[in-house]
């Protein structure tokens, strides 16, 4: 076997070098199961150790009766390094439990005692030791595939004899990213929309690309970061995309044949008008018998074809996108028609909540897109059916590096939720700006809409009684065909990232990132593996932050350039247009009131406590006051500064963070590979030139409207 | 014969309706002369006459020796109607005079004896009575083609008895329509560059579309109202458009071939750096022989395939185009060098002197896009080579609805200028909306650099001692493949305007809109021919104003949306970009300095009076102020009003004079053609929607920024 991309590659292995495998490939291993999962585990192994002259064996490769996976390959050993009176000498054991008899190995027995039988689920591990032998059980073949990529994280570590014994499994069933590739390239929006890395790796001008060595990469690198499902095609569905479903299932299953043996199911972004649109009925109206129909057609061809297939995802009412409202119906009675067609084959729909009106006059202050989502959807809470995953976006507005939690999450204890994340970096520097986003995202898994004794809203996803039924995470990708597959090489972190939180929310986004950090730049292949760590650290912990305080000021969103497609500032690019993205500056203050004593009412959207913190100019947090309240320029924040001078601290601030950003990196030239060093160089120069447009452009803005100068006597333009 | 797009067309026949030609129809013509324009003359009066019931007669078809006209058509007659007895009875000849022997006419000899002769040159022509003859005489067959358009705009009044002979010859011998489009899809721009009215009547998808009848059609719509050149490609040269110059330049020839029975000459726009990019050089530096030599061997091919090919348009150095300055040579260098290659072959090169800084800082006061082609050019004055055109926009900045007119073109007086102006509505409402741009041009065109007492910019351009040595006027066409030509019907006026206007500067823009109605809805069709007359003057006589007062306020300019490509408005959507278009508004004022006291000087490159007058922020006429002058909201204009008031009134003026518009026109229900109608009506529709965005946007920006309330109380947002 032979794994494309990590030798003299077309692409960079990401997280995946063949020195993060050293651990475990310098050993004696046994797979022990069946299917071509375990198959996976088992090439995963031998290539380790074919690569660092460990010994990789297999057996129970023979299916047990009653499971579905299907044959593999028959019990032998792969890999090439020590003798063979080492053979029996097992050091690592991954273990699929009930997949046959195990051979006896040296030492004692695998299977510890008390190993929790029965909890770890269809894709939790257990990793124990036993004797001198390092142990991970799994009751399903993905829990093996998860367990062996834990074991590669662990690298050494997974071998101290001291390690207490751990059960591992995912905090929410699906973990998903959302791919917004276009089949045909759009004429606007291009290959990936809002894609910054190059084209798509499953599509180029109209057709199926078929580089199944890069999508088995793929699937492999998904795989790593316990990512198991995709959609694979853009939630704007144009004409050759909402084929995908009929004549060009084909194209799908492919990918799906290529993702399956990394447990990634695959998923389809259709139209709400397919019926129509692709089945030649003269309606899509979710009431007409003929409409259910065509729908239960189509998805059972769908399953025959891909038996595994995930379900749909669906923008509806949406941008201009259609939906159920043409019909006179109502989100739930659309989003259960799709639901009652994939509910015979397990599938799922996701249902976008991102329904506003995007054809707002900025005249009418009266319309708050912020209302939107909660507004539409919390009447329906309860109405949709079991296998409808309502995917709201984790902020009320767009995707901005800072907005609220979305009130949503906290109305819909009937519904399941998806919590939707950007990977792809649309509002956060497009791949040009190093900015992590795991401290982005584990605040708000972390944030707690019922106060601090309350649950969170990862919680909420995973499912608590009366709070959340369970949902999902998901994410848009931010990968391309580009060799780095983020455009940006640190951009990488961010997929791993979301990968790592969707699986364990609670987990500390700086040590996701030092995970990511030494897969990705392993001690052994860097000049200097503690000067790597830290500056890598020094460059991503705080860049979201960074990023925040040099683009648009406390919580008040877009400020962005409609003109290069949101890079870039314009502090007024949406104040006048259709988009109900607007700050509402003028020559005394700044801010959206959406109080529901003088505002839109927004802030009655929370339950307590945030209901009266957020209505409260007083309690409302800083990062978040201009999304709350228009105040006046000399306003104090509860930092002590006021709102101008803050706006121009944190402006020079953040520029100047940029610069030292590029000069940190510098002390990396001659420890990483020229090739990613330069790339990375690169970007940064652009960023320092990107955030000191911001910075000016702001300031400038701010300084002409207030007439306040500096405190601190810097240049303003 | 049959001319296409007349009858049941494709087209709108837009100033030539066959109604236009009811006066010389109904009677008996005599065409003497020969050549194919002449045969052109006779074709239209052969038609003219069949639909209308006279009768044509040719003479002198026969070629005298020594011209260069092709043999046309042998002596006979055409058309229907009259009986054969009344064949002699001439009512009209039209004569080109040496073109052999006059038959007998009835009546008098149709030669005048004080007919100025030899005076006419090769465009003019003499109209005079001849007993009961009208009688047309002209030296050359252009002239002869333009007099008989000159009869069909006169009608019934070119036979009064009573009316003065009169000679007519254009003012400047050049006048040209240059089109920006483009023989591939541009990927931003498109097929016709800022083109709004559709695709273009030559190219499509990378080809020529040789829809030969239309092109026809074109060239006869250029002759009935003067002009006599054209380019037929973009002045942004990209790859392919570069090999219309060789290997494609049998597209360019088929072009000229269909036109030049018409008089038009056809020029091509050219890449500086054509020895490279098609010459497969390795330079493209005028001072290399090499170099020389191939646009010497090029052009000499291009003239054998088209002997009267008008010359080279060329954008170099500006806005990313090649030129002289990658190797280290002036504009002079660049433009001669091309020149040289066409003055054998009597050819000409069009030189733009568009050129400035396109990567400008906002932050950097110091530099001034207005001062640009001044400081570019003027120093260069003398070294152009005679067959250069230097081509000046007719403003500073770029086409806007009000600007200073360039101070280049009093600058120059050893230099050929052609002054440029924009027919297509860049800037003008992108033919969405009415804008008759005579009276702007007029405007211009009457300016007096040199005070109340001096020449106007008109006498320029057509030669004076000591001034200008001569030159042409230019503008960008407004038409593409649309049934109207120019998407919006009344835009046809646009172009039927600057045609007449080019031959003569001095003509009042109303006195030409009349023409063109006369022209275009012939009292004979329409319901009312007085109601529309009165509606169409109502609507187009003030429109530059109307769409100058709900616009940039003035002379500032610019304030457009970037992301919709100039369209509607964006107060700041320039104001922090690298095109140099500012107005620097903050809380205080508005307005760039340009004064040679505290600002960037452009003031000084006028000469008196105009250099003192616009730096003096009391004298500078209003509609300038914030073009030369920052002031603050409260300053008084001359016109009494405060600035910011001033912004108030006419943005509630203007938007109101287009909602009148629309009231108006609807007076036409009924009396004009229903298509075209609905066409105008829609247009205004959009025209309301968008004066009524420009007027809060703008209300809005500046009530937001000065805090002053409009003193009538009227609803700013």
């Amino acid at each position: 076997m032979s794994l494309p991309g990590t030798g003299t590659a077309r692409w960079h292995p990401a997280w995946l070098p063949p020195e993060a495998f050293r651990a475990i490939g310098t050993r004696r291993v046994l797979v022990h199961g069946a299917g071509p999962l375990v198959d996976t585990v088992f090439e995963e192994v031998t290539r380790a150790c074919a690569d660092h002259g460990g010994r990789a064996r297999r057996t129970g490769a023979t299916p047990p009766a009653g499971t579905t996976d299907s044959a593999g390959p028959p019990d032998g050993d792969g890999g090439g390094g020590p003798a063979a009176d080492e053979v029996d000498a097992t050091q690592v054991a991954l273990v699929l439990r009930g997949a046959g008899a195990l051979p006896a190995v040296a030492g004692d027995a695998p299977v510890p005692a008390g190993g929790e039988p029965g909890a770890l689920g269809d894709e939790g591990f257990l990793l124990t030791r036993d004797g001198a032998v390092t142990v991970l059980l799994a009751d399903a073949p993905a829990g093996l595939l998860y367990g062996l990529f834990h074991l590669v994280r662990l690298g050494e570590t997974a071998f101290d004899p001291a390690r207490p014994g751990a059960v591992h499994r995912p905090a929410v069933r699906r973990r998903m990213l959302d791919h917004w590739d276009n089949v045909d390239v759009h004429p606007v929006m291009g290959q990936v929309e809002r894609g910054y890395a190059g084209g798509s790796i499953f599509w180029r001008d109209g057709r199926a690309r078929r580089d199944l060595a890069r999508l088995r990469a793929y699937g492999r690198l998904l795989a790593a970061c316990g990512i198991n499902a995709i959609s694979v095609n853009n939630v704007n569905v144009h004409a050759t995309e909402a084929r995908l479903l009929t004549d060009r299932l084909g194209d799908v299953a492919e990918i799906a044949d290529v993702l399956r043996p990394y447990g990634v199911r695959v998923h389809l972004s259709v139209t709400f008008a397919a019926p129509v649109v692709v089945g030649g009925l003269a309606t899509a109206d979710p009431r007409e018998r003929r409409v259910r129909d065509w729908w239960a057609r189509t998805t059972r061809q769908v399953y025959q074809r891909i038996p595994d297939f995930g379900g749909y995802l669906v923008k509806a009412d949406s941008e201009g996108q259609p939906g159920p409202f043409a019909y006179g119906r109502d989100h739930a009675d659309g989003a259960n028609l799709l639901a009652e067609a994939l509910a015979p084959h397990g599938g799922v729909v996701h249902w976008r909540a991102f329904v506003y009106d995007h054809r707002q006059d900025w005249r009418d202050r009266s319309t708050d897109r912020a209302r939107a989502a909660y507004d539409h959807f919390a009447p329906l809470d309860g109405r949709f059916d079991d296998n409808v995953v309502l995917q709201v976006k984790y902020g009320p507005m767009d995707f901005q590096a800072r907005e609220p939690v979305s009130p949503v999450i906290a109305a819909m204890p009937a519904t399941r939720l998806a919590v939707e994340f950007q990977v792809t970096q649309e509002y956060t520097g497009q791949q040009r700006h190093v900015c992590y986003l795991g401290p982005c995202w584990s605040e708000v898994l972390g944030f707690r809409p019922w106060g601090p004794d309350g649950h969170r809203v990862a919680d909420v996803v995973a499912g608590v009684p009366d709070r959340g039924r369970g949902g999902d995470l998901v994410a848009v990708s931010n990968v391309g065909d580009d060799p780095y597959w983020t455009g940006h090489p640190l951009a990488q972190a961010n997929l791993y990232a979301f990968g790592r939180l969707a699986w364990d929310p609670r987990r500390d986004p700086r040590a996701v990132l030092d995970e990511w950090i030494d897969l990705t730049f392993p001690p052994t292949t860097t000049g200097d593996p503690e000067r790597v760590r830290e500056t890598l650290h020094a460059l991503l912990d705080d860049s979201w932050r960074t990023y925040e305080r040099y683009t648009a000021p406390l919580g008040v969103g877009f400020m962005v350039s409609p003109a290069n497609r949101h890079y870039g500032p314009d502090v007024d690019g949406y104040e006048y247009s259709r988009w109900g993205t607007y700050h509402f500056a003028d020559r005394d203050g700044v801010g959206v009131d959406r109080t529901r004593a003088t505002g839109t009412g927004f802030a009655g959207q929370y339950p307590q406590p945030w209901s009266t913190v957020y209505e409260s100019v007083d309690e409302c947090p800083d990062e978040l006051l201009l999304f709350f309240h228009h105040v006046p320029y000399g306003h104090v924040l509860r930092g002590g500064s006021t709102v101008v001078q803050h706006i121009y601290d944190t402006h020079f601030a953040g520029a100047e963070e940029v610069t030292a950003m590029r000069e940190r990196w510098r002390d990396l030239a001659g420890l990483v590979d020229p090739a990613l060093y330069d790339r990375v160089g690169e970007r940064l120069d652009e960023q320092v030139r990107s955030a000191t447009e911001w910075r000016d452009q702001i300031n400038t803005y701010f300084f002409r409207k207030s007439g306040v100068p500096d405190a601190k006597g810097r240049r303003i333009h």
